[in-house]
């Protein structure tokens, strides 16, 4: 089958024949997933899939993050994505709008502690993961999410099952048994969006990988054609699959590296916008009592998606441009702290709001924004926002990604176990298990 | 949206309201299922799954049927899939090619032995599950079939979802989002056709069914149009879906007695030639020796699924309309055991094998057949199958039933107990709880 260079590399890859580079951004969203994770471990959909995970056994095969609690491996992995992709701040991949972590880490974490692998045997497997699922992503194509499939559960549930079967040392006939199983369990509607199921498509899609991995390994067998058969996974999910995406190139031009990391807990498109306005504060100096006036120049789709004049409450602040301008001026920030509902109607933050005008533009890429303050002095400070944070054109330094996963793991775990957790992340090979890693994600 | 009165139904419904012949059918399916999966519980892909729910936790929610391997209530789930759909001898809904049992079946059974649910509520629960199922499946239409979905998969997953959340009793909001966050897991690619994976489909239909309820009566939400909405279940995965067929005379107008029991463990295209090669003995008292020539005419679409003309092995033979033929006349029966290997290969079956001669014939409807025996003394018999055994115009007796499944049942628990497995379950309203039931799918 055309995804028979996919299975020798999911089978196959050693570490020493991962660059650096990429190495170096594999660790970078392993540190931002767990993150992430941590942060959502307290929210409703979060804490409901920690009680049923609780009431279907009593197995202690690992713990979910930032709760500590133990479960069968499978169910941890449920919850586990589940928290890491609830707040909408997981990593994005943008070309395919795939969240390439949340399926991957969910279906691995869980595994290595059980397994007691090395933090170099989880760091390939990962590598893996996220490389595999990225390319199916790109072979599914553009118009497989257009049609209304949620990416991160269908192309998510083979890359973790592909970094599963890694980890548990699959041989390739195993693996594409393994990733034919997870193939045919691809699923999740774009429908969901805004509801608590969204982020059950990434929680499945861990489970769904690493139980495909695990049957495969005890010999259960699916078509060899699953993905590029003529009902199988390509064919039947997709308008216009690229297969080719999927072995073009592998091993030495990687994709993995067009990973993105989210620095604001918004949709992408809010981040130039957030930027701009930062930069006014940060780099202009400007206060928010001089400002008389303040215009986002965004492209017409800002104001289609992120249009909500008045928001009440943070999820509604979330689908508010003028709201994430705000807060980036006012606290440089646009986290979990800024989308509280009580932020959402603080009175500074209102009083910055109302002065804030949304200039739809179409000749303004939909990455990019103009933001121009106009101040009581008469003086005007306009700042063109080209690379966005968190964009392939300007990355989060280091610097950055360590203070977004402080900010969501000190609330729970406190500062000092924060910041051992991601320089133990982001130093990952050095580990000899998981389990201390994982105690990290837990307050004392 | 479009199916509010489904979750109505499906939250509501109460047995009184289920007229006889319906309740009859329901019952029937049931035996029917139970049968079949103790049938299949030692095949290696069921042996498989045991493996793994045994590796995963030792949790004793309920069992798995034929086995009477103990573990979590989700976990018996897949099991249960897998054996009832793993010898391909499950129930079919004709139009749909549904397979509406094996999901349902897998959900609840597990389900009602965990919460000590009665028979009674077994079977409302039972026929929520089917009529939903059957009826998504209609709703999804032959093209989402024609696309390559497995329908058994993807309706199944919600027949199991309405099933389980009747049996918790979840009110309509909660049967609502259960609905939906079942829906959304829709998966299933029929290029697994051949492989274990097939039967996968179904377990996990009723394993991710019985969660999604799980799931909602812990809190746990979904989009209100998670089936009708533009991106919901409807639109994604069907190219021409009809919802009405939801709705459409629910509670009145049953779908559920529309569904067939198979008769035989080949593909139902073969049945009707099947069964004028039983007739040729058991109605014209024809012997083996006194045939010369045997002519199946058959539409083509019989030779093109089913046309392997030297079959070697089991498997080979269920594709092999001659060797169907030769069985029914020979043993007057196509079971699992007239698909074993030895019996494939034996010689007075490969006798009357090669004597048999296909003629494609596209004046006859693909479920009929014409069977012509030409005999030494020069005397021709023919038979003309109109409404083969186990299509709505010739279902299976209650008798015809209970021999299936005491061929299944018997070689695994014994003829006593088969005999009043099937008795007990053809009555199963009158049982206080189901435990003493699945006690008798296991033998001593």
């Amino acid at each position: 089958m055309t995804s028979g260079r996919i299975i020798g590399f999911a089978a196959g890859l050693d570490l020493e024949d991962v660059p650096d580079a990429v190495r170096h951004e594999a660790r970078r969203a392993l540190c931002n997933i767990v993150g992430v994770a941590v942060g959502g471990s307290s929210l409703d959909a979060s804490q409901i899939s920690v009680r049923l995970a609780t009431k279907l056994g009593d197995a202690r095969h690992a713990r979910a993050v930032g709760t500590g609690c133990w479960a069968a491996v499978d169910r941890v992995a449920l919850v586990d994505g589940i928290m890491a992709h609830v707040l909408d701040f997981d990593d994005t991949h943008l070309p395919s709008v795939y969240h390439p972590s949340a399926p991957v880490f969910s279906a691995l974490f869980p595994l290595a502690e059980w397994t007691g692998s090395s933090g170099r045997e989880l760091l390939t497997a990962w590598v893996v993961g996220l490389e595999v699922g990225m390319r199916l992503a790109l072979a599914l194509g553009r118009e497989h999410y257009d049609a209304g499939w949620h990416v991160t559960g269908t192309a998510g549930v083979v890359g973790a099952a592909a970094a599963a079967g890694r980890l548990l040392q699959l041989d390739e006939g195993r693996m594409a048994h393994c990733i034919g199983i997870a193939a045919t369990q691809a699923s999740g509607h774009r429908e969901q969006f805004g509801s608590m199921t969204k982020s059950l498509h990434a929680g499945n899609a861990g489970a769904s990988g690493l139980v495909a991995a695990l049957l495969a390994e005890g010999g259960f067998t699916a078509a060899a054609s699953s993905l590029d058969g003529r009902r199988g996974l390509f064919h039947v999910m997709s308008p216009n699959p690229d297969p080719k995406q999927l072995d073009s190139g592998l091993g030495s031009a990687w994709v993995l590296p067009e990973n993105c990391i989210k620095p604001y807990a918004s949709g992408v498109v809010t981040h130039p916008a957030i930027d701009g306005a930062r930069a006014l504060k940060e780099e202009y100096g400007v206060a928010p009592e001089e400002i008389d006036s303040l215009v986002l120049r965004v492209n017409p789709l800002v104001t289609e998606l992120t249009g909500k004049d008045d928001p009440q409450t943070g999820l509604e602040g979330k689908f508010s441009v003028r709201h994430c301008a705000a807060v980036g001026f006012l606290f440089g920030a646009a986290g979990p702290p800024e989308f509280d509902d009580a932020v959402v109607r603080a009175p500074d933050v209102v009083g910055v709001r109302e002065r804030i005008r949304v200039e739809p533009d179409p000749a303004i890429p939909h990455m990019q924004a103009v933001v121009e303050a106009g101040l009581r002095s008469g003086r005007t400070v306009r700042v063109d926002v080209v690379d966005a944070r968190g964009t392939p054109g300007r990355p989060l330094t280091d610097d950055e990604l360590a203070a977004k996963v402080d900010g969501l793991c000190a609330p729970v775990v406190g500062a000092e176990r924060s910041r051992e957790l991601r320089q133990r992340l982001i130093a990952v090979e050095g580990e000899g298990s998981i389990a201390p890693v994982v105690d990290l994600t837990v307050g004392l």
